[in-house]
């Protein structure tokens, strides 16, 4: 599974957004691999209907709905969703917020994907039996070393202890991956797919950067 | 003005938030006033692919677009709102983040209505020159008391102190507006529309409700 | 053993903390029981300087020394402190920073104590190697339900689940402790020790309700 | 006025934050100039107990006493200190925390210093009445530039429209102050007295850095 997480950038908002999203549907389709993605939040209704993709939101408020003016609870997100990443590096939550967030995406049938920043996070995050958890290791993040050339062990160590923790609990590997080489590798060493956001988002042809990251499954 | 927060409720989510939508902009086009409405935030694209009525939004983060995940910012936000709430009591923000979204939101061309929760706090955020303050009195907020029974005279001292330091600024009333009757006081306390939330959205007949708030314009 | 948390109450300020301190000082020597208390951070200094008896800091930002005006970091604690809570129910924190935090405690000899909510957040928690665990049901905090009474499954539970997964983690009952009896019966359940507030900082004699909490170890 | 920072540096820790703010008061005394000196929380009892120049908090947290764990009320700050921070640049706040935190100084008869970031947020938060105004132009934190060399007009322009808005708020220059000259030329430009950190807790010879500020007012 390839995650394509949008951010807020300029380059994946609005109409730029729902093009990045089609690219994202083509390469699937033709591939028959699986590529999920992460608009915007006001977008994500936009997107949702024009593409047959997975929809993920990139974030989830830890409140039921309410009083709660501005927030975005996961019962306005699911029209449009299936699913959500959680505690993403640019957007930290609390423990319990994460744990409340997990269980409401079960009881909800969203897939939850939980960020993470090192290995003993991971291991304390893979308790709450998201679907997913995605190992950020900050030495990788938005730097131009690659999984492939740079702490493979990282990655392999996080599955590993993971899985023995939570078997039920795939891993993604949320760093450091900018090629099809890279997605390879990741698989190798045990995780179940990439998240990653610029390598596609600012890429100058953002189709070639995916047929060049499909190849790699 | 009329402005109508449909904030995080079940009753103004997805499908229900466009019926509700559907209902302002029938009234207001029925009644030739103006009548605003403010989505939540993943049915912003939704509600103003189908209304022709003004759309605001109920939030926007103080950042700008990037690397950014899960924020939402104004440049998101514009493709489907043009204006927004900032400050609600339900998301309160830093005076320097006020600051950054009243002149950003002047310069893309959205209105600005920033709620305020005493008259020093209305007086200082007027300095601003937002389009709008939206005065909420912890007094009023969410009960039963209505600005027409119960301190008529904290609307109005706002309103003239507002006045006084930036005429420039139009004042709505934020709380304590149920009816018509209560609108007609709110604008003859010198507000020129009020802003209001549960009196629509989780009206048993939010049309019956909504016709009864317009007229008192 | 007790861990008072004297919390921001006007009953634990500046020399009233003092005496209170000096209350539980008594107590547990006459008792030869472990009473640690835990001051408002700016009495830390004045009652570390007149107690013999372990002093804990209430929170601790999760920030390292430097341009961080109005932060507590754990070097500015530790001058006065030998341990500190950490993601207390009325200061939770995001999951990176406690374990950013309990690391940082390990590395400077300082015992960490890791409030929790429930038996999913206590077992990833324990993951983390904190020195205790304090559980705090929300069903028993604040409230006049004791655990002897109520609930024990839940403290027997989470006590069996954090030692499977962690036997180095001690746990402590967090809510719900009023009396002696409630502490025996804490311990029975398998915790070392209970973490209350107001059932000594708001009692009328606090003197007397330490020897009675005591009385149950 | 000199208003010294003492930040969350390890060069003010503890002993050396008491140590430093010696320093400041024997230059305060031999001067005949106000020094205030504002220590780390922590740190804040055993600095106002070792000198006679006022004390001042770095921040606290817009709450009343009771069950705030871990919190800094200004109930608790006020044992040690006579004034505070409000609004730090490394501690922003909301504009109704800070409209409360300094109608509560001036209930508790503490001075209030609210710092700001640019001219409108200056503007705004002098009809809030703090004592002080402490402007932080971005432009100048931090940096190797000087309120002399660079941007006078910014500093001129903050102290007119303030006063004209508020006569009865004084003004620090809270940025671009390194030397004698500087204070000379902050107090030409209209303000009152600086605020400053790195300048002097940095300094290799803090007392010979404070010598040649105060030679400037």
């Amino acid at each position: 599974m390839i995650v394509v997480n949008f951010k807020a950038c300029v380059e994946s908002l609005g109409k730029k957004g729902l093009t990045l999203a089609k690219i994202c549907e083509k390469v699937a389709q033709e591939s028959k691999k699986e590529i999920v993605v992460c608009p915007q939040t006001p977008d994500l209704c936009l997107v949702s209907k024009e593409v047959s993709i997975p929809v993920f939101s990139q974030h989830i408020d830890p409140v039921d709905p309410g009083s709660r003016t501005g927030h975005i609870t996961l019962e306005s997100v699911r029209s449009y969703a299936t699913g959500t990443l959680i505690n993403h590096s640019e957007k930290r939550m609390k423990i319990a917020d994460i744990e409340y967030l997990v269980k409401k995406c079960r009881n909800f049938g969203l897939t939850s994907i939980v960020c993470t920043n090192n290995i003993e996070v991971s291991m304390a995050c893979s308790l709450l039996t998201p679907d997913y958890i995605a190992i950020e290791p900050p030495e990788l993040i938005g730097g131009d070393i690659s999984v492939t050339s740079a702490s493979p062990e990282i990655v392999e160590d996080s599955v590993k202890k993971i899985k023995k923790i939570n078997p039920r609990v795939k891993v993604l590997c949320g760093a450091g991956v900018k090629t099809g080489k890279d997605v390879k590798k990741a698989l190798e060493l045990g995780t179940e797919g990439v998240l990653l956001a610029s390598g596609v988002v600012k890429a100058e042809d953002p189709e070639k950067a995916l047929r060049d990251l499909v190849s790699g499954i």
